[in-house]
């Protein structure tokens, strides 16, 4: 498309650009139905297919069967951080959380605030994050261990994923949901805002293993119940329906591209080329360790902040736009999502190698 | 537009022509920035603008000054319903319900069931909710007085602002916010989920004023904590980004209308012409009483179901869509929010005279 930048925010972030040009296409007329998505009933046939399409692709995508519950819900991670101790955890049965970054605090601190006994059993914060722990015992009467999968800020991502028995598994997939294949009898829920690699900002897809919505309380605010949604497909109330299509569009586009292999191989190679470009330079400095390193989030610095903000503003320019690092750590972020096509991780490479010359 | 049809769906809702219009020219590219809103950072200058925008406007439509706080928030009404009892309720300090419908019922559920301590003081379940009570006294102890300003389902809708002295009154404006001028000293809360009368579903707008932030505690999931959204104008976590634009243009529109003097002067001719027409037949019958009459959602019915079936089908090949009363009262249902046009409600009174004509 003409006049269009690659777009490495953070997120919300780049989506596939044929989902885009499709909704633009029928966003007066919704395929002869007369009305765009934005003012359609929730309660309509032509809706319900639209929603049921889209958490049989979000299934498919990873072969998840009927023993699991997709659910797209308001509020973002933010409000998971209530939801899954309110709905998971058990009298008696401590919540375990590892720390991994400023999301995995927050999540953390929302479970604090509402009085929830919890745990902190590993963390990275010895070396600011740029590091995932590996050494840590799971207490086996756990309510169950919460991880953030990928750190966006600190550019690092879970590799493998701890084995927690019979004490489910609850990912913050929010800066890596389907960047990969990965073992979904490991987990009892993910959890993921959309805006990063999934969809629009304003839906967060929750995947939950049915056995668990055994858990939910009618004491909880509904909104924030997973049992009375996983009842109502996700329509207790008007959901965000023109999020839920986008999200239905992004799966198709996956499935399209090839599904979750070639995802996963297209991501790879783009993560390899950029840390590649990092590490034989010696201009650039990646944060992250090398075996923590995200493929989703390329975090690195330069040798100075003056040259960090020339970097940002003649990549700009260049129309290679959302490249500064997160304010709590500067530096140069990357974020390379799916939808980020090769060609522009390429372009960044060679843009990174100009500047290097010009100023190295 | 060609092949648009008039849509009297009671929400997600019809929305104004040349708001869609101008989302559609800039959906691949906002205003040359080389990105769709769906995938602009909320933390950018662009994004910043966008939202402030919106919150500038939806304060001028009504006068808003800075004691009021505008916020932008996900969950709905649904979210609200608990929102304020655990933000405004005070200890020892009654909750107070009106209930005009199943707005107000799910309303003083959820109160119930988060424990706070409330009363309903008035109620018109008596006569299955066709009416807007009047005879009822205020505590001037109570924490606030929660109302349902208008009831989709029941075609009802508040005249009068009840006066509430020193108890803040908190309305659920959900279905006709900003069809007409209100007195804003009036109230203490009011919120909306946008997708009836403000924009598309995935967005409420909470109204607060300032004073009343105080009230909330730091135990409340922050997904529901006012002050906090207050502190962050509503970007304490990722909002929804598209859906605060188009409620934003949605307000320019109304300005550009001539503000709400004039919308609501052709609302009121709206409801108008259509009461009227009921009126003057024998054939329909409205339901709700004459001064309890919404003129956001005329609800009426025919002489039997068997007709109501026909009525709601033909109109629909009429291109009248959206026309089916709720599933809890049956009959038919004209929701004319704002974005219905004058020409729509005309059109919708010539079919219904056609109608009775070759029925009646």
């Amino acid at each position: 498309m003409e006049n269009r930048v690659y777009n490495f925010n953070p997120g919300p972030a780049t989506l596939p650009l044929p989902v885009l040009q499709k909704a633009q296409e029928e966003f007066l007329n919704y395929r002869g139905e007369g009305l765009s998505v934005l003012e359609m009933s929730h309660r309509s046939k032509t809706f319900d297919d639209i929603i049921n399409r889209a958490v049989e692709s979000t299934k498919k995508v990873m072969g998840y069967g009927d023993d699991h519950t997709v659910l797209f819900l308001q509020g973002g991670a933010t409000a998971q951080f209530a939801a899954v101790p309110l709905n998971l955890a058990l009298k008696g049965k401590p919540a375990l959380y590892v720390n991994t970054g400023s999301w995995s605090k927050k999540a953390i601190a929302e479970a604090k605030k509402l009085g929830i006994e919890h745990k902190v059993i590993a963390s990275s914060e010895d070396k600011n994050f740029n590091y995932i722990p590996r050494d840590f015992e799971i207490d086996p009467n756990a309510s169950y261990l919460h991880i953030t999968s990928n750190n966006t800020i600190f550019g690092t991502q879970w590799k493998e994923y701890p084995d927690t028995g019979e004490v489910p598994l609850v990912a913050d997939m929010s800066s890596d949901i389907y960047c990969r294949k990965y073992d979904i009898t490991k987990f009892g829920v993910i959890y993921a805002g959309a805006q990063k690699n999934a969809g629009p900002a304003g839906v967060a897809i929750v995947i939950i293993r049915n056995d668990l919505l055994e858990r939910s309380h009618d004491d909880i605010p509904t909104i924030l119940n997973y049992k009375i949604y996983a009842e109502k497909n996700s329509l207790y109330n008007t959901p965000n329906c023109f999020g839920i299509y986008i999200v239905g569009m992004v799966m198709d586009w996956i499935l399209e591209q090839g599904g979750i292999e070639k995802i996963e191989q297209v991501n790879q190679k783009k993560a390899q080329i950029l840390y590649e470009a990092l590490d034989n330079s010696d201009f650039y400095r990646p944060t992250a360790e090398p075996d923590s390193r995200s493929i989703m989030n390329v975090t690195f610095r330069l040798p100075d902040e003056d040259l960090e903000k020339k970097f940002v503003a003649e990549a700009n320019e260049a129309g290679l736009v959302g490249l500064k690092g997160h304010r709590s750590v500067g530096g140069i972020r990357a974020s390379i999502y799916n939808a980020m096509p090769l060609k522009g991780v390429q372009a960044l490479v060679s843009f990174m190698k100009d500047f290097e010359k010009k100023n190295g």
